[in-house]
C-alpha cells in the first residue's frame, strides 16, 4: 500500500481543504495517508468529515511555512513546521510520497534538502499540466505536460535531456500514454535555432531510441498540444505557465462582465452552457490535482495552493500511483540507459 | 512630407496586396511611397486600384527574397532583390523608412547589413503589439508593446536597458502615451528574482528618471495589460508572441466548430455577435500595421507575412508617424542621456 505524507497546514485554504481532501482519499482512493501538522487542528477539521480511520493517521509537527515567506529562511527558522517534517517522514521511511499546497519554493527546497537524487539527474524540475486541445493517452487526458516551470532558471543541454526522460515516464505511469512525444520548445523549427543549449539537447534527444522525439515545437503548439511532454527551462516555463493563467482568467473575466451586461448576452451564455462546460473542464486544473517534482528518489506532489478537497485527493491519488507504478525506479532505468 | 521604400515583392500575397496597400496609403496617408520590385508587375497592379500617382515612384528591382530562405544565404545570392534594394534605397537617402512583409530574419539581416545603429545601442530589437484588456495612450490603443521578440536569442543588461528605452520613445510616438509603464518580464515580482542579466537591467532601469518603471512584471500581465512596453529577450518574446498567436488560434477554432455543430450554438453566437465583434477587433493584428525594428538609425516597419491591403497601408502610415515625430532623433538623445 501506498503511503503518502499530506503536508496538512500548507496552502490558501489549511488544514480545512487539506484535511477534507485527505478524508476523501481515504475512502476511494488505495492510499494510506500521513497527516503532518497540528493535532488538535487536524482531529478538529477530521471530525467534520466522512473519512476511513484506519487509513489515516497524523504526525504531529510545529507550525507552519507561510505561503509568502523566504523558503530558505523559513526552513531554516522552522525546523518542525509540517513541510519540512512531511518531507523527513518520506526520507526516513515513515511515508513512499509527499503532498504539498504550500509554497512552491519552500517545497522543491524541502525536497532537495531530505530527499536524494536519482543518480545521473543533476537538476530537477518541477513539471505542470497544461491544458491543451487534443487528447492523449489511454485516459483521453486534455492536457500536456510541461517541464521545467521554475524549479531551475537556466539550464545546461544535458538538464534538458533529463527533463525529457522524466517527463516521458510520468507520462508514460499517469497518462498512461505508452509513447509520448517530447517536444523541445525553442523559437523556431529547424534543428541549428536557438540558444546553444537548445541545439545540444536537441541533438542527443534525436540519438536517443528510449524517447519519441519530436523535435523542436514553437510557442504556437502549447495550446494546440503538438507534443504529449514540453521541454523548456524553468525562467522560459514559469513566462509560459502563467501567461496561461493570464489568458484563462482574462476570457472568464470577459465571459462576467458579458453576463453581468446584457440580457442578449445572458441568453447566448445560456444557450452555450454545454461548451462554456467543456471549455472549463479542460481549463480546470483541480481535477489534476498538482505539478509533479521530479528527480528526487521520493515523488512530491505541489498542490496548487488554492485547491480544494477535490484537487487534494487528485495530488494524493497522483501520489499514489507514481509509486505503485515505481516511476522513480523507471526514470532511474531510463537515465541510466542513456549514459 | 516623409518617404516610405516599401518591398513590394515581400509578402504571403506579393505584389497584389502590397501595391493595393501602398495605393490606399498614397490616397490617405502624408507618405510618399517608393514602391521597390519589378517594375511591370507593379505597373499592372496599381493599373487595377485608386491611386495617387504623384505620391508612387517605383524602383525597380531583381527578384525576391523567398519567405522560408535562409536569410544570409538568400541576402547573399541576390544583393538587388526587392528587398535589399529597398534597405538600400533609405541607407543612400532615397526614403526615410523602409516597410516590408517578407521574410523575418531577412528584413532585420537587411537593416543590420545597410543601416547604421544608434551610438549607444548595441543591439537592435523587433517589437510587437501584443492585445490586452486595457486601453492605453490617448488614442486608447488595445495593446501593449513587448520587446525583443526574435532578434536576440540572448542578451546582456545594457541591451534590456536599450529595449526599454526605445520601447517607450515608440509608445510616446505612435500611441500617443506620454508616460509609458515600462515593465521587465521575470519569473517572479521580487527586484532579487530571475537570472542575473535580469536582475541587473532592474537595478539600472529603476535609477533612471527619464522611464515609468513600474518593476518586473509576470506572465500573468501580458494579456491583463500590466504594462504599456514589456521589456525581455528574443527567446522569451518569440515564445510569448507564437504562443498568443496559438491562443487566438485555438479559440477561433472552437468558435467555428461550434457554429457548424450545433443550432443552440448557432443561436448564441447570433447573440453574442457584438461581443465577439469587440474580442476580434482587439485581437486582429490588421489594424496595427506591424512590428518596428528599433535601434537603427532608419526606422523599419516589419508588416506580418499574411498582410492584407490594410495592414500595408497601416504600416506606412505607422513609419509616416515614426519619421514625422523624429523617433530616432528621441531615441538617440534618451540613449545619450543615460550613458
Amino acid at each position: 500500500m501506498a503511503r503518502v505524507a499530506v503536508d496538512a497546514m500548507g496552502g490558501d485554504d489549511a488544514p480545512k481543504a487539506i484535511v477534507a481532501g485527505a478524508a476523501q482519499a481515504s475512502l476511494d482512493t488505495g492510499a494510506h495517508i500521513v497527516l503532518v501538522g497540528e493535532r488538535a487542528a487536524i482531529e478538529a477539521e477530521l471530525a467534520l468529515v466522512k473519512h476511513d480511520a484506519s487509513r489515516i493517521e497524523i504526525l504531529e509537527a510545529d507550525g507552519v511555512i507561510p505561503m509568502d515567506a523566504k523558503p530558505r529562511e523559513a526552513l531554516d527558522a522552522m525546523p518542525d513546521a509540517s513541510l519540512p517534517r512531511a518531507a523527513r517522514c518520506v526520507a526516513e521511511g515513515g511515508a513512499d510520497a509527499l503532498v504539498s499546497a504550500g509554497n512552491t519554493g519552500a517545497v522543491i527546497l524541502s525536497c532537495a534538502r531530505h530527499f536524494e537524487r536519482i543518480a545521473g539527474v543533476r537538476r530537477t524540475a518541477l513539471a505542470a499540466v497544461v491544458p491543451t486541445e487534443q487528447l492523449r493517452g489511454n485516459k483521453n487526458d486534455p492536457f500536456s505536460l510541461l517541464l521545467d516551470v521554475g524549479a531551475n532558471i537556466r539550464v545546461e543541454a544535458g538538464d534538458l535531456v533529463s527533463f525529457a526522460l522524466m517527463g516521458a515516464a510520468y507520462s508514460r505511469v499517469i497518462s498512461k500514454n505508452q509513447n509520448p512525444s517530447v517536444g523541445l520548445l525553442n523559437n523556431g523549427s529547424e534543428a541549428t535555432k536557438g540558444p546553444e543549449e537548445i541545439i545540444e539537447a536537441h541533438a542527443r534527444l534525436k540519438a536517443l531510441a528510449c524517447i519519441n522525439f519530436i523535435g523542436n515545437v514553437e510557442g504556437v503548439d502549447i495550446s494546440r498540444g503538438t507534443a504529449d511532454v514540453v521541454i523548456t527551462d524553468g525562467f522560459t516555463g514559469n513566462v509560459v505557465l502563467k501567461m496561461l493563467e493570464g489568458v484563462s482568467e482574462t476570457v472568464m473575466r470577459i465571459a462576467r462582465h458579458a453576463y453581468e451586461d446584457r440580457l442578449s448576452w445572458k441568453l447566448a451564455l445560456g444557450l452555450l452552457k454545454g461548451g462554456i462546460q467543456q471549455l472549463k473542464s479542460v481549463t480546470d486544473w483541480q481535477q489534476y490535482g498538482g505539478a509533479p517534482v521530479l528527480g528526487f528518489q521520493h515523488i512530491c506532489i505541489k498542490a496548487h495552493g488554492r485547491s480544494g478537497p477535490r484537487a487534494i485527493r487528485n495530488a494524493i491519488r497522483v501520489a499514489e500511483n507514481c509509486v505503485k507504478n515505481e516511476l522513480m525506479a523507471k526514470i532511474q532505468r531510463d537515465v541510466e540507459s542513456v549514459q
